[in-house]
């Protein structure tokens, strides 16, 4: 028997520890599953014969250590700041090793090493980073290899609630970490290159910024700016490519609602209301508006933000019971973020029968033989409940499938890595599309952003 | 003699050292002045017998702790990083020790030991912090003293050119440290009180929420607020105070006009620029717009920003220059903020005959016998010229008077200080005043900001 030592089993673990104990007998593996309480992974399990849970904190390097000795491959599914003790550990007693998060400075650093060792180190190897990387890098390849010269690549992933579930307003429910969604796009101004030109969007313009994109069969969408594209033509090996640019997908008018609560300061996690156990909703809302003795909240919120009467985003604010003046807040010393993401839990928060969806699209431009096209490939992936989430099958489908493969020698490339080579790649998407993970795949017209090819 | 040593000789210790080296025969002082060059503190001695000036490296223990050995007592004019080596060998060789600075966490960490050993470490005696510290602290004493209860406490200070120099569209040039005033407002919300409620002004939206104000003779202004208002209140002894704002006073129309940079996102200074070095000043302000083949960068910033065609605001961009394609920007991988503060250094730099201006008001509102009151208290400060700015008078004359006065004994009380104690204030305002540093008082009517009592 291998042992597949899996560290954490929250949200994002189900269909990961499903589809390792179905191959289980076939490829004799056998699970050990540590997390700070063994509940969830005890449900995941059901009892069968080819896994264990264990209690396990990642802090306890005696008990770390131990069982990652044992262990023929470690992944780990904590939060991406505890991954470098594994990953240390690892390199240690000569394990690979798979995450879904983003490469570390420290993770990186770990490179050389792993290198010496003949060690895999992949992480970024879930959805968003993950498939992104994997169905990007297979036609960006496939683009290349015809001697097509890249113009353009943009990239959209979004995790959202489906169609049958989609009920309120905002077309919006939390269908991962709340306080992420929260602090969406803070840290820095937006930045990415379109036609050869650098563009920065500040994080207080980001949600009035958006870019709206066609996925076939689920309709239209926007899209707000990532952080960071530009660092992704080093990624790809794109260098020189004039337009780049990635975006978070939300449901049309979500993000210009959503800048409401950036204009009036609601996203900051940066200090501490005083008192804010006993405010109401209304008080909390009031704290952003200028003082009056007479105006009301509604009135001075509108005034401040230019809110027109029949705008149907005060119609969403008002779904949220934001001015209700009995909702007590009930958080002691909470920031205006975690404020705001108690009020939204309160109507976002996935009803037990609701589905999520995974939305993905990369537009490719190209040219080849003086000829420009365009490819337009589109993922949807629609969740089956409130366990077997389409987050947790696109995070953790690739992750096993990419755990399995290393462990049985088919990715072999020592390092630490990211799923951009076709070694990786290619048998992963592979067994993905069994599992109905697939894009549609279709061309269309290029346009870039100068259609007419105007200069000046 | 007594042995002074300044550490430090920039722009604001012109005054400081005139006023010492003025004292120096009658109290027989002797004035070491070390900076790392001895340039202007060489012009500033201007040969007088009674000072030396030396090439002084902070960082170069050695020497620092031989001459604070030296010196009867230590003025650090250094920027408020640096202080902190002084204040430990300050404390390790027995020496009093003036700063015009905030006091940091480490030189509030010092306090035990300077008590015990009997030393005054002085700091926040400068114009801002500094003067509104004494004088507000003289007018709060005075009516507590009087059983008056305090309702209102408001504090506007500002660094403006004077009028006789004011030739810009912006009424204002840079009488200070250009850098500060590109970043001011960052790094947090702005918070204070009104009236008992909590307020809290994002980054974003601090330049158009700002409240006007009267100064007698010198006409109206406006203010936005500083950054935390809040902690004054204990500074102060106001804790139960329902109304405590400060903010920083400019011309009226600036601020307006400067959230046009806010809103592209100009004054990000947590990034740098690709090829900054080569952009125009007109592609530095495309960087913040959307992409267009052929749109004007100068419609794309109207339309974006929604600024009508005959709004003041953009004739005062005009007056920047910032859409010149020919300007280039020269500076290396440059930051937005270091980008714009050179485009408003072309534009915004003191003349060799302007003159500065400082202006500070407060506002006390107060209770006493069921009677509601309130006190203006303002100061306006002209400066010389471009040496002797209002500037560097109202900071180094309030640092100068207090050095001499703890030198003779006359300010005793020790531990890390601030000058908000009787002791200090009182003797250090009324020398002010010999020097036309002077507030001009009125009564005037309480109005609060609920004029009417409504409630609710």
């Amino acid at each position: 028997m291998k042992n597949i030592l899996i560290i954490g089993a929250g949200k994002s673990s189900s269909y990961l520890i499903k589809y390792l104990l179905e191959k289980s007998n076939e490829e004799k593996l056998h699970l050990i599953i540590g997390d700070i309480s063994t509940k969830n992974a005890d449900k995941l399990i059901n009892n069968h014969k080819n896994a264990e849970s264990l209690i396990f904190d990642v802090f306890n390097s005696e008990q770390r250590q131990k069982l990652i000795k044992k262990a023929d491959i470690v992944i780990s599914m904590l939060p991406a700041r505890f991954h470098i003790e594994v990953a240390k550990d690892c390199i240690t007693y000569n394990k690979n090793m798979v995450t879904a998060s983003y490469i570390s400075k420290e993770m990186k650093e770990l490179d050389k090493a792993a290198k010496a060792k003949g060690l895999i180190l992949m992480n970024e190897i879930g959805v968003d980073p993950g498939i992104d990387h994997m169905s990007a890098m297979q036609v960006i390849d496939r683009i290349r290899e015809n001697d097509a010269k890249m113009l353009l690549f943009e990239s959209f992933t979004g995790g959202l609630v489906a169609p049958e579930s989609d009920n309120n307003l905002w077309n919006y429910k939390f269908t991962w970490n709340p306080r992420n969604v929260v602090l969406a796009g803070k840290g820095g101004a937006a930045m990415f290159i379109q036609e050869g030109t650098y563009k920065y969007i500040p994080y207080h313009k980001l949600f009035r910024r958006t870019e709206f994109l066609n996925i076939n069969g689920s309709g239209k969408f926007e899209a707000y700016a990532n952080r960071d594209s530009l660092k992704y033509r080093g990624v790809y090996g794109l260098e020189n490519i004039p337009t780049m640019y990635r975006g978070t997908i939300r449901k049309i008018g979500f993000s210009r609602a959503w800048n409401i609560f950036v204009q009036l300061g609601m996203t900051d996690d940066s200090y501490t209301i005083e008192d804010s156990e006993n405010m109401s909703y209304r008080d909390f809302v009031n704290l952003f508006l200028a003082y009056s003795p007479s105006d009301s909240v509604e009135l001075k919120l509108r005034s401040y933000l230019k809110i027109d009467q029949d705008d149907i985003m005060w119609e969403k604010l008002i779904e949220l019971d934001i001015f209700n003046p009995k909702k007590k807040i009930g958080l002691i010393n909470a920031t205006p973020a975690q404020i705001l993401q108690k009020i939204l839990e309160d109507s976002w928060t996935l009803q037990e029968d609701d589905k999520d969806m995974i939305v993905m699209q990369h537009l490719f431009g190209y040219e080849i033989k003086g000829e420009k096209r365009q490819i337009e490939s589109s993922l949807v992936v629609i969740g089956e409940n409130q366990t077997y989430t389409a987050m947790a099958k696109t995070v953790g489908l690739p992750v096993g499938i990419a755990a399995l493969k290393i462990l049985k020698g088919e990715i072999k490339t020592p390092g630490v890595k990211r799923p951009i080579t076709k070694e990786v790649y290619e048998p992963i998407l592979k067994e993905l599309s069994a599992y109905g993970i697939k894009f549609s795949e279709k061309k269309v017209p290029y346009l870039g952003y100068n259609p007419n090819h105007i200069t000046g």
